[in-house]
């Protein structure tokens, strides 16, 4: 997979791409990162890559014409590239997207900065506009790091066999159970006793039950999507859930 | 406003928080950033800030005596100090709520890492929960620079008066009208022309209109607490959106 990042800050980018699980995905070649000075390929001496919007307004937006060139700089590698715009106006990234972002062999992240980008750059050359969450930020820099990092750890052997993609929050609409580790007392709070129980059957249906309680309170939204098998069913009605998740499936349907 | 980061990789930080609008935060004193590398706080010999979980399972779970130590140690400042982790678990992060933080005179922001952090610890010290979006990140590093940025463009004298952080989108629950700057001849394709018209009103309720059909199209959940004044209306009606727009009211509430 390879990243290309198109920036007028290229420094920003530095430090999240050279650590943690980035930087060993890079050293073991499973990503490549290039990054793309969109200054480099502006026309004139003071290297304009913004001006002022036709229509007036505040906020100088980013020319058509230094974006074009600079995505043309980009070499096309493998079989799927996709040129990815950052901004507040994009579809709402989610983990479903990551994954299928994973599929391709190349993305190309441009990132917005100002006001925005020109439209006509936007609808000739841009096949997805995604926005990382419904608040504001200075640039697109953040998400691009905020995708390439979600993606990465989607791609085979980038995490360890420690570690699951596939348990994690949202994998399957559902928030993650609570978590313990030692001390067995922390300051006269004891783990659940259940956890210590050894049997991994009890175990599985306490941390299925402290799942679903959690996003009922926390995401009731999640739950609209999420499917329970006939086992789960059961533990449902066990713990007087089953008829709660009915009514927020049905609020949020 | 102070920002204090608890993290186990202090230098993934560095970049970001050195850069564009952060930077010259920083330097005019609006903010100050602090940061706490968590494993100065371990207590054995290898600095173990994570463990295994009880009940078994993958991964490995942040300590909550390491934790506390750590926290601790960080100085409470000003009249409202809030303790927020960076989880998938969270609530979502919104700009209501970046509006919300920017009130506080300090934020103090816990990274996760691995599988999560013991709950003992969250359920204690930990005042919000909060998630960038619906995907997994490695860490809450990313996320801690996303919170910081779109705090720090909300207080006061950080933008320069040629911004606007008022007019951005969702002020409104809108997405914002489509951007054109020179070129007026991209190519081919020529900036609308009544954005050269000069006639203000003409403009304003082109980019209104534009607006309201690019939020339609991509974000029709936004629209739900829309509200829109009477002359606004009457411009939706004019352009065939009005009943599309109550139906995805009506959808969305």
């Amino acid at each position: 997979m390879i990243f290309d990042i198109l920036t007028i800050f290229p420094d920003l980018l530095q430090s999240p791409l050279n650590e943690s699980i980035i930087r060993r995905a890079r050293q073991q070649e499973k990503i490549r990162i290039r990054i793309t000075n969109i200054r480099e390929y502006a026309f004139d001496k003071h290297q304009m890559t913004d001006d002022r919007p036709f229509g007036g307004g505040e906020g100088m937006v980013m020319k058509p014409d230094v974006l074009k060139a600079a995505l043309r700089n980009v070499p096309r590698t493998g079989r799927s590239s996709r040129v990815i715009l950052l901004s507040p106006q994009g579809e709402t990234y989610t983990q479903k997207k990551a994954v299928e972002l994973a599929e391709a062999s190349q993305l190309i992240l441009i990132c917005g900065r100002y006001e925005g980008v020109d439209e006509r750059f936007v609808s000739r050359y841009v096949s997805d506009e995604i926005s990382i969450g419904d608040y504001i930020l200075t640039g697109g820099e953040l998400a691009a790091m905020v995708l390439i990092d979600s993606v990465t750890r989607l791609l085979p052997d980038v995490l360890g066999c420690s570690l699951s993609a596939n348990n994690d929050s949202f994998s399957r609409s559902l928030l993650k159970h609570s978590q313990y580790t030692r001390p067995r007392d922390f300051d006269g709070d004891n783990v659940p006793e259940v956890l210590l129980s050894g049997n991994h059957k009890v175990i599985e249906a306490h941390r299925f039950i402290d799942s679903v309680e959690k996003t009922l309170v926390k995401r009731p939204d999640l739950l609209a999507n999420t499917r329970f098998s006939e086992a789960e069913i059961r533990l449902l009605k066990q713990h007087d859930l089953h008829d709660s998740i009915m009514a927020v499936k049905k609020d949020h349907e």
